[in-house]
């Protein structure tokens, strides 16, 4: 077995994830623990990582995503778009803690296609990381989707993050499903499930019309006896997703594969929404980009 | 004094209001209860009008709203657009609560603009109200807009319902307002606010993005520094209701003064929104016109 040398953390609002590695950036063990939601980020790694220490002695780590934020544990500045790989790890925040050194990851800010500022951590660095797993997204225009609470929609332009835009999907579908009457007692969302097609159709049907004239659908389809109570959800994820990538694909206008980095769930999710729309797509998992992301990361700013 | 003949009752999810009238529909006494979405209608509104019924006997009931519902007191089927007046006081459902003769109001229904089913309750007999409290609105093409968690735009055509459209507006802005990031830690929204305006304005500039492109704004430009956190709830009151107007004015092509029926905090938001579409619009209060419809209603019902 190789020598441990350093250790990951990709560390976000609600998780941290944690992997031991060796030099070539090899992983040989994991580790869980709070989001950087939590006060107190400095004991909490500590405690997370105190039987590595024991055994391995005290490694340096690198940190992404919220860990770097106000909330976190030291702030990092925004790096502002055009952003190459290589200046995210130049302008990693460096300090000790105890006798270990760190680097925590900054986050990206760009003038997003809206006019507005927006604002990414820690999706940097599993782009970072797709590039390096995929060599060949690191030529020409290409547009990925990170899928989550804020989805980011980013253009890569031969390796550098141009711009991107958050949408609120994620956030969205989770507060209408616990909060709402519009998914009350329904099942899980499915994919397969025909009521996931027909809200995709909707939006399809209804460019014009906002998503806020089209989710009460979920609900008066159920009432007019035209829809299961039990296939709101599927129907509602159909609708935000398809608004969520119907909007992208005309504001970022984009006919190439869409590069999906996140779990499997979210990737055949997606994958089938980006189909329903013409739209094709490959997937990367996120944890395996953020670890890539994170190795890349340590190699430039501890070697 | 003159003598009590009737109560009317708006009932709505979440509260009951009471109105015990003369026979010309004069106010004598107000009174209150729990919402439709309580268990047991029936013994609630004995209890809220047994003293009433001590002093003036066992008198008949309007009742309009969710109390027509599935999970009201008797369920009231939907009435179909277009409809008239008259056709919504005709097809109230008749029956005895012990000694008491009681007529719920039906809802109506319609296929929306979008090709989906909409549903109303309570709504109707506002809108029948202020067609009796304006009769100018009895004759010609209106536009009709009921602000709440589920916002109605009505289209009325020579004094009938012909379509409607149901807006998450309210809903929406709760949601986000109280579980989401977006404006934690912020002041009230308030329509002199700048923010207010700023977040009109961005929706605005931004008619081919989705609100849900739109609304991560309200937390990047805290972010950015752009915006003081405090004004957070007042931006994303400007953008929720500048897209539920936009999309509105677009879908019903209507450029005379939208009315406006709700209480006067409402209107005053909409009605400054409106003016930064140049959209004109006049106020109607809310509760005055669920009164009117159930006055007129009793009349049609019960003489």
């Amino acid at each position: 077995m190789s020598e441990a040398a350093f250790i990951a953390g990709d560390w976000g609002t609600s998780r941290l994830r944690l992997y031991l590695c060796d030099a070539a950036g090899n992983v040989l063990a994991r580790g869980e623990g709070e989001g950087a939601s939590v006060p107190d980020c400095a004991a909490r790694f500590a405690a997370a990582v105190a039987a590595w220490d024991k055994a391995h002695g005290i490694l340096p780590a690198v940190l992404s995503g919220m860990v770097g934020s106000t909330i976190g544990w030291r702030e990092v500045p925004y790096l502002k778009c055009p952003a190459k790989p290589s200046a995210i790890a130049a302008a990693a925040l460096r300090f000790e803690a105890g006798d270990r050194g760190i680097a925590i990851l900054p986050g990206l800010t760009c003038r997003s296609k809206t006019g507005a500022p927006d604002v990414m951590r820690g999706e940097e660095t599993q782009i970072l990381g797709a590039l390096r797993l995929h060599h060949n997204l690191a030529k020409g225009r290409h547009l990925f989707c990170l899928p989550g609470t804020h989805a980011k929609w980013v253009s890569v332009a031969d390796g550098a993050v141009t711009q991107f835009q958050t949408a609120l999907s994620g956030e969205l579908f989770e507060l209408l499903r616990r909060h709402s009457v519009l998914a009350r007692d329904s099942a899980d969302v499915d994919p397969q499930n025909p009521a996931f097609a027909l809200g995709l159709d909707f939006v399809r049907q209804n460019r014009k019309a906002d998503l806020l004239y089209l989710l009460f659908s979920a609900r008066s389809r159920v009432v007019a006896g035209e829809m299961a109570k039990s296939d709101a959800a599927s129907y509602l994820s159909g609708l935000i997703l398809g608004k969520d990538i119907a909007t992208a694909l005309a504001l970022f206008e984009f006919d190439g594969p869409v590069q999906l980095i996140c779990t499997p769930v979210l990737a055949a999710l997606y994958g089938k929404a980006l189909g329903a729309y013409d739209g094709k797509s490959a997937a990367i998992d996120g944890d395996r980009a953020a670890l890539a992301g994170l190795v890349h990361a340590h190699a430039e700013i501890f070697s």
